[in-house]
């Protein structure tokens, strides 16, 4: 490729400060070092997330900075030492790395991964703890490993997922937040058996991800059965934490599971008595629904392919990168499940 | 028996009010009635939780009351309808039932059995909804479904385990309450594995129950492996909810399981950040360690016969019924661990 191993300069929308609207800004996206790709973003779409971090409300939240980060694209080039990943590729890049050598990911008990952490919770690259985004040689920070809002994006190789070079990249984007997520919750943390009810807080994205997959396998959402599973969503930027604390109390005494999905402003906690505890609830959370990224994102795309989940159905709007603020507008007003930003245009 | 069906006059140690002192008085005791069993209980030891009943802090504690949960005895008489306990059977109260029909028993998901709950939840007996204690007329509350410091106690037989008669009924009875939840709590709830670091709160009977099947099994307690599972006990009568909510802290991301046992004040409650269980933490509960009461208390006195667990080391103290109130200083200044009364001295 003829920009290998040079600067990109492309647009990107850059958070200059809390709550300010994003610009659209000239960036200067560096080569990739040791162990990281540089993506084309084709398509990628808005999620609470952002915004959360956008708010000031992430006591992680680093500015500037480029948000972003459930996203499709191709590789434009990659640092030394990639070997699974090649320019030309179609992939995800993806907030949940997986290294497959870590304690983590060796442990067959979560899908997180310890490898890049160090570096992605600062928005820095691992190999040199800098960032390869700039403006006239002011830094930027990276936001979750992935940057998504910029025509291109520097990763690591442990957080890019190959796909299906057939799949609709303008769709399976989703397939880097929050589909999977309202997926997994259901399927892996909460372990849904059949016969069970379940009631989901938020019916955005992931609510409604985990709602399809409970009404696929037949499962009833009423309140007779005999097992009571609560899951729980993020509906708006802001967590409620309080309807998270609300359904620890209706949650069936002796094996009700709560599942935790999202996060919540610094400082905010959740609560419940020993005693629900005690007699039998369980409380978890979930990240990414459980899902290893590289390995399961591409098992996901296609299953997609087969009609075996949906995505297309969240995508309510579709814009381009320089309508970001406006897409953000949506989101907030509550009509817009996924608004997803052609990138190039 | 020339007592069967009569009502029967015996020492008990009544409650009348929260926190005055425990008084001996000549209680009477009913007849079992449909479905019940009344038991001569020889020996008796005090636990927290009767402590933190009497002490006014529970939001169920009614009074007056006969206190105690943790006891051995012989069938004196059994009511209509009573098939699988006979009178002269050596028992154990238990005040988690398992009638091996309702959809809590049948779930194979938990030890908790709702059968009688609606009864021990309020101090009565299922059948009439009335006490089998009573003064002169005036009735007396049950606790826990169990009221051991009585030297006769009426239970539901789903509440009674049949043991081998040749155990030491002033030593197993400690396989009441304490023992069982600290081995369970272990085994059962947080299931550690071979490897796993463990952090006990709290080394009363329960929490060292808990550190000997450690041992056992060649588990280490130290901080610097792969795994972090934190088993929390309470330590005073009054549940030390601040060490509870430390623990959530320290508890390994990924995988790391916490685990709550004993009770609370009212009103008191634990509390962490989201964050803590979208990162793979699970807070659980146990109630009496999920063993399932009426088949597997006889299994672990079996295991203890056999020497496999531990419960002669647990008994600092042996007093008489007439002495409780001492036995309860005993407990609150720290140095014992269980104090086991004989109660037909």
């Amino acid at each position: 490729m003829a920009t290998q191993g040079q600067v990109i300069t492309c647009k990107a929308a850059v958070a200059w400060e809390p709550n300010k609207p994003l610009t659209i800004e000239d960036v200067q996206v560096a080569p990739p070092q040791n162990g990281e790709v540089r993506v084309q973003i084709l398509y990628t779409a808005l999620c609470h997330t952002d915004a959360y971090t956008w708010s000031g409300k992430d006591p992680e939240g680093l500015f500037p900075c480029i948000l972003g980060h459930e996203a499709a694209g191709v590789v434009e080039s990659v640092g030394e030492g990639v070997t699974e990943i090649q320019p030309g590729d179609h992939v995800i890049p993806c907030y949940q790395a997986e290294c497959g050598e870590c304690k983590f990911c060796k442990s067959g008990k979560t899908n997180l991964c310890g490898k890049v952490r160090s570096a992605t919770g600062v928005g820095v690259m691992l190999s040199d703890h800098k960032s390869r985004f700039s403006i006239n040689g002011k830094p930027l920070y990276h936001f979750m490993g992935t940057s998504t809002f910029s025509q291109y994006t520097v990763v690591h190789d442990v957080s890019v997922a190959k796909i299906d070079p057939k799949a609709p990249l303008e769709k399976v984007c989703l397939l880097g937040c929050g589909v999977p997520t309202g997926l997994g919750a259901v399927w892996n943390t909460a372990k849904v058996e059949a016969g069970s009810i379940v009631a989901i807080f938020g019916l955005g994205t992931v609510g409604l991800a985990g709602d399809f997959i409970l009404t696929k396998n037949s499962y009833l959402i009423i309140v007779n059965s005999s097992s009571l599973v609560y899951l729980l969503t993020q509906s708006l930027t802001t967590l409620n934490v309080k309807v998270k604390e609300k359904n620890k109390y209706i949650c069936l005494l002796g094996w009700g599971t709560s599942v935790i999905v999202g996060v919540a402003a610094s400082g905010q906690e959740i609560s419940t008595r020993p005693f629900q505890l005690v007699t039998g609830r369980v409380w978890k959370g979930t990240a990414f629904g459980g899902f290893k990224s590289r390995s399961q994102v591409p098992w996901l795309v296609d299953k997609y392919m087969k009609k075996e989940i949906k995505v297309d159905e969240y995508i309510t709007h579709n814009l381009s990168l320089a309508e970001i603020n406006k897409a953000f507008d949506l989101m907030h007003e509550g009509g817009c499940l996924r608004c997803v930003l052609a990138m190039q245009k």
